[in-house]
């Protein structure tokens, strides 16, 4: 096994990384195939597809060590056999991703919706297939009554500012709604959401900026402050 | 990477195993997790999805050289680019199937509409999630002008009276309904579809008995013989 290419990504850290694809549909992520496989000819015929399959390494995997159940943020505590989760802590680091294909452009792609950090390794693509993959009605177990908070985000005049020269310097005019749709995820691990850190400070990294921000309760976030890296 | 499991299946060769999941919708496999991984607990939570992703290799690739562009059966010996496809010929013999979770007994799933041929390693398993990858409006490229051809299969009362006794022998119920599916996507490699090659026998071998077959024209297969392994 070998990376056909490494992502790059809006997403820098593994905090705040949406946890599945989709989540964030204006998440921007490109795909450079290495010229060995000669992308001119293996990519001849995707470009009419919409959707595709990314099959990738977690390569930021810290703890190497096998558990049978996981705690996913969602079940609040509760574990669950790490078979019935996504979780990157699998017996083999792989993981899939559904994206959309904006566009190809010479040996790369350019997509949409990943939730992948910048410097995934990639192991594979294919196209969607929706006649046999896109199955309404399948049962989704646990994940049945889960419930999701409404979240706002409050943002200073100032801010919003700051943020719209930020999108135009890198051509991402839809930045704002990038931030606020990867905030409203909540990317607190659940030790921090208890009301007692209300108030601290988090901050995550998206292209070259740190946003800091800081819950006010359970359903609303103000943004604090954008430091930018260049 | 190391399998998490070995699939046992009713596709025992290359030759006749469907080309995606979902086609053959009664195919059976089974999964037993490796003891090494806890099933007990690893399967905890699994039970109530309906779908299930396999991430598996193609162990049976013979041709380990990589072409950038490949020849799928359905485009007619036209070539596309490999990653325009779900061809097993791929940089890195990773594999992709949706399969229905019929049931978990102890170490091991029951699964139903598999693609995957006997003794296939798989790497990992994940509960579909219809709210993300179910997207009917997708765009399919390539596929969408493609045209089905309805093939007939023709069988005796004598085979069909031999099916339904080795049906009740394997307890697989279906199994007549099994081999028509299977024989009506064509398993036949393109050079061996010209209209000079009708009549001439091939076999396809399903749980364990070789099913030999013949077509008498595009759209009509003949049953002529089942002969049992054992």
């Amino acid at each position: 096994m070998e990376p056909i290419g490494i992502i790059e990504s809006c997403f820098k850290d593994r905090f705040g990384t949406p946890r599945q694809p989709g989540l964030v549909s204006n998440a921007w992520a490109r795909l450079q195939l290495d010229k060995k496989l000669h992308p001119e000819q293996a990519l001849i015929g995707l470009e009419k597809f919409s959707h595709l399959w990314l099959i990738f390494l977690f390569h930021q995997n810290t703890n190497n060590r096998y558990h049978a159940k996981v705690h996913p943020p969602r079940l609040q505590g509760k574990s669950i056999g790490v078979f019935a989760t996504r979780s990157p802590h699998r017996p083999n680091p792989i993981g899939l991703s559904l994206v959309k294909l904006e566009k190809i452009e010479g040996d790369s792609l350019i997509l949409s919706g990943a939730d992948l950090i910048d410097g995934t390794p990639i192991l594979d693509i294919k196209p969607y297939l929706p006649e046999i993959e896109a199955i309404a009605d399948a049962k989704t177990g646990w994940l049945d009554g889960i419930e999701t908070r409404e979240i706002q985000v409050k943002w200073s005049e100032e801010i919003k500012a700051q943020v719209k020269d930020w999108s135009l310097r890198i051509h991402h005019p839809e930045l704002q709604s990038l931030i606020e749709k990867t905030l409203i995820l909540d990317p607190r691990p659940l030790v921090y959401r208890d009301q007692s850190t209300y108030r601290q400070t988090h901050a995550v990294r998206i292209f070259d900026g740190d946003i800091h921000f800081k819950f006010l309760s359970e359903t609303l976030i103000e943004i604090i402050e954008i430091k930018k890296l260049s």
